[in-house]
């Protein structure tokens, strides 16, 4: 039993852009699991673009306020069960928050099998990749010659709905934050083509690299780009609104996008967005199809860890600053051994 | 053979507001039908607020350029026919303009079985209430007992999505122009609860109209009510992108709906907009329907007939500025006999 343990605490309402020190450390009591909980270690940490929202406002969750533990998925070992369907030593996914020890409800929480390196669990077999392959074949429904558009291209989800995009036979375009990016798209991913959000001629260069139009846009991102893709979007086109990382890290958003609702009736173009938690009956079928397309080659897994709790708030604040590349990753405590 | 006819075009693109000397009439020659056209006697015009977006942009048709003849639907008399589908006598659903007489390809009309007043034909049973019929149960996807707010309920394709949505189960709340246009809506038509859209507690008069919240918003405007609904859906919710009629008539449209994608991300909304011909299949469906609604009184037709084709312009006009209730149609031409 350890009695106590660093836990990091959403601790005051940002102004504008997040800053690392909108958190802080404090060392506080390991709970007891009580009938039906979990006492659990928690080994990683996913970090989130959506958490910026969860401190802004209410979302699909109740909104954290300051002095609240930091919410997060984690990747967690069970060390004391009292719900018979989790013993000691399994390994759970858990909303186990940004701290070393968690007690959560056994109702809550999804076992691993672990089939991979761990962290792939938390990347792109993970929530983060689930969401991708739902975004894409339940709301974006692609057909084999189609041409999809992806946002954030190099973040988590975005490198992974254009890879299955490319699995499934489309061309398939990102956009992303730097030259890097882009090239790491291109040439490590096998994008057709990658443009930086960056670049004054980005409605040429999109045009160019999508001849045939668009006729899936995978948004990550919101604000003025979604105004952008709506003009460049064929007849029945679709928009997987999959997030809106470009209006989470500001108090002041950007206006919408003018062509909602008008573009939308006249080509006949369908926004829909999702949570991947409401789609558990497609989980399984999800992780089978992405753990084939791993091991065949076809899917890259693309992560990147940070060593430690204490690193939690920058990596946050990096990844809202388009820092990172594929998914990112806190690791709390060492993988059981 | 007639020789000469009165025809109106499309004289000037409007700065702002459309107005009646945006068009102009003049006498035009009758044109003579080759192989595989008809020649054809309007009789009806119908009068739509898309045809605002016409002459604005390039819409699902060709922008409208000034000096063309104004085009619109019309119901209308084959009387010289190279086409055997479409006999001399016939009447066609086409788009013959606003014309005495119209030469189209045989292709393009579409012969109507007349069981009702030929003005339903325009209207409830027309493309109109088709509209309607298609985005509340192909796009909307209705269930009894949902909510569903109309946004120009009053209107042609408003007030029969508002009485379709009645006949399957759903509380209905009209959003209207005007006092008198809410008693009608709620007294004549049967909805649950009608709001001007011009009251300064509109939010909270939905709010106490919808106490379960908004599940199906049938958009027919756009603009800033789209986003006051956005706020209002529930989770799963969905719009119907019939129209953006708020946007249409001026050159310097609102700003777009600034919970776009934010919402949609978190609410798991869907925005789909359609159009009707793109649902032909579905198209006898819906008029046998709405016949038998009609029939059973569960569903009223409500239309105005301005006489005489010099009083298009105004027609329209008046469309765009929200005095019309239920669908507008112009009389070129008596019934034939």
């Amino acid at each position: 039993m350890v009695p106590t343990q660093t836990r990091i605490l959403f601790a005051r309402t940002p102004e504008g852009q997040l800053r690392p020190d909108d958190f802080a450390p404090e060392t506080g009591l390991v709970g007891d699991p009580r009938a039906g909980e979990l006492l659990c270690r928690n080994i990683l940490l996913s970090i989130d673009p959506a958490a910026r929202a969860w401190i802004q406002s209410r979302t699909y969750r109740e909104q954290v306020l300051p002095g609240q533990v930091m919410p997060g998925f984690t990747l967690s070992e069970v060390i004391r069960s009292h719900d018979p369907r989790h013993p000691v030593g399994t390994i759970v996914l858990i909303d186990g928050g940004w701290q070393e020890y968690a007690v959560v409800p056994g109702s809550t929480a999804r076992p691993i099998t672990v089939r991979a390196p761990l962290t792939h669990h938390l990347s792109t077999l993970g929530l983060t990749g689930v969401t991708a392959w739902v975004g894409l074949h339940e709301v974006g429904r692609p057909r084999s010659g189609e041409t999809m558009v992806v946002s954030a291209a190099a973040g988590a989800t975005g490198n992974v709905a254009g890879q299955l995009g490319r699995a499934v036979g489309m061309r398939v375009v990102g956009i992303a934050g730097s030259d890097d990016k882009c090239t790491w798209l291109v040439n490590e991913l096998g994008f057709d083509g990658a443009v930086n959000h960056r670049s004054p001629e980005l409605r040429r260069e999109l045009k160019a690299l999508c001849p045939d139009g668009v006729d899936l846009y995978f948004d990550n991102v919101g604000g003025p780009l979604l105004d952008q893709l709506l003009t460049l979007l064929n007849a029945r086109g679709r928009v997987v609104c999959c997030g809106a990382v470009s209006q989470y890290d500001t108090d002041s958003p950007a206006p919408g996008p003018r062509f909602v609702p008008g573009l939308v009736v006249t080509k006949r173009l369908r926004l829909e967005g999702f949570i991947v938690t409401d789609h558990e009956d497609t989980w399984a079928r999800a992780e089978q199809e992405m753990a084939e397309l791993i091991a065949d080659g076809r899917l890259r897994v693309a992560e990147q860890v940070v060593d430690g709790l204490a690193g939690a708030p920058s990596a946050l604040v990096g990844l809202l600053a388009g820092n990172n590349i594929g998914k990112q990753l806190v690791r709390i405590a060492p993988d059981p051994g």
